[in-house]
């Protein structure tokens, strides 16, 4: 099966990867994508606006849709369900993260550190791609990832199953470290350059931030994400408990 | 200036990455090396291993040696006397981490984390080049690094320097939270696949590991590394104090 993915960002990363693209549909003359596009002989169909709409059932593709091969991804309730009875639910959010390195080494620490789920926007974010599957080492098949189109409504979904949304910033937050974390957990990660959207922090009931002492004021966002997961790991399982 | 790096893994990923390359020394008929060269026009200059020898120093080249652009390393002692009279040391000592991306991301870290500095072998090793400098987000210009040709003597010149040497490891070690770290630490991250290597090894004084749930029994070698270093500030600074 085939899925179509969009934005410019998110085809200009696929193209740049080298990763398997069947065509590209283009309402746009975006010179730095069809130069990519035609170093690597895929095949470029010209279109307007509204079949782009259509193929992407959205109007935010930025003029830009690639055809690409589709992994499994499940409905938000198939993760929320699969939380065992005697454990806090812990699913990350990931808000237009566009870096397939870092969606891969997001699934590889969620499997690691026992979260139950992903979720992944449809537009303007990473795709889960044959990239994503090897840097995951694999976790692109143990770990459950929901594929939605709205971030923030799926965010009141989960608090209306229960969930307390956790987002994170570099500021106007408190140290990861204060929170107890022993309720289930929407952990909300945002665009590697933007942060979290402002739509998406109104869902937040909590911000968190990790402790900069150096003069780079953000982390990786999959190294950020490492180190929230183990830190509320740390406080569900402490240590000799 | 130009520096001279080695090894097949190093010089691949140098190439995948569209890294700046000015020539290739090659005494092997690695295939799939040369048409990585062909495909961007680089010469290669076909010598023997005796040249490879001197060019880098080393016969650890595996019959391939790159030349690309220098940046800026510092001498151990250059690191090791940075730190404030009343701070704990913390070094981090990468024993053949090859990942550009994950040597950036490390940088990174080490900046965000106010670490005084990283170690990273001359041969078999990601080498200091754009890619990591872009990955790194600037951190390759703020911290200090340092390139040795040795790991296990640089460790013991550290040891002399009153460091603890805390090695990480997937098994036949302890829980990584079970450690005060309250003395001046050098944290040896190993290789992306293979760990940290025999001889390395027998230099730890201590060995950690982190605890893993799922059905993948490692993390990404750049979010294993920011998880580890985050624990350590942790300890050093913990919250409310």
């Amino acid at each position: 099966m085939a899925q179509y993915v969009y934005g410019k960002n998110v085809v200009k990363r696929l193209l740049e990867d080298n990763s398997k693209v069947y065509e590209i549909y283009m309402s746009s003359d975006d010179e730095s994508i069809i130069k990519l596009v035609k170093k690597q002989n895929i095949k470029i169909i010209k279109t307007d606006r509204k079949r782009l709409d259509k193929l992407s059932q959205n109007n935010n593709h930025q003029g830009i849709i690639a055809k690409i091969d589709e992994y499994k991804t499940v409905d938000l309730k198939e993760i929320v369900n699969s939380v065992p009875k005697d454990e806090y639910g812990l699913i990350v959010v990931l808000d237009e993260i566009e870096d397939p390195h870092n969606l891969g080494a997001i699934l590889r620490s969620v499997d690691c550190v026992g979260a139950h789920g992903v979720v992944i926007k449809k537009s303007n974010a990473a795709p889960l791609t044959p990239t994503v599957a090897k840097v995951s080492m694999g976790a692109i098949n143990t770990v459950k990832v929901s594929s939605v189109t709205n971030i923030s409504m799926t965010l009141k979904a989960l608090k209306e199953m229960g969930y307390w949304v956790v987002g994170t910033d570099i500021s106007n937050a408190q140290d990861y470290r204060s929170l107890k974390y022993d309720t289930n957990i929407a952990l909300v990660i945002g665009n590697e350059g933007r942060g979290i959207s402002t739509l998406v922090k109104k869902q937040c009931d909590f911000m968190v931030k990790l402790p900069m002492k150096g003069k780079i004021s953000s982390l990786n966002a999959s190294v950020a994400t490492g180190i929230l997961l183990y830190e509320i790991y740390n406080k569900r399982f402490p240590l000799g408990e």
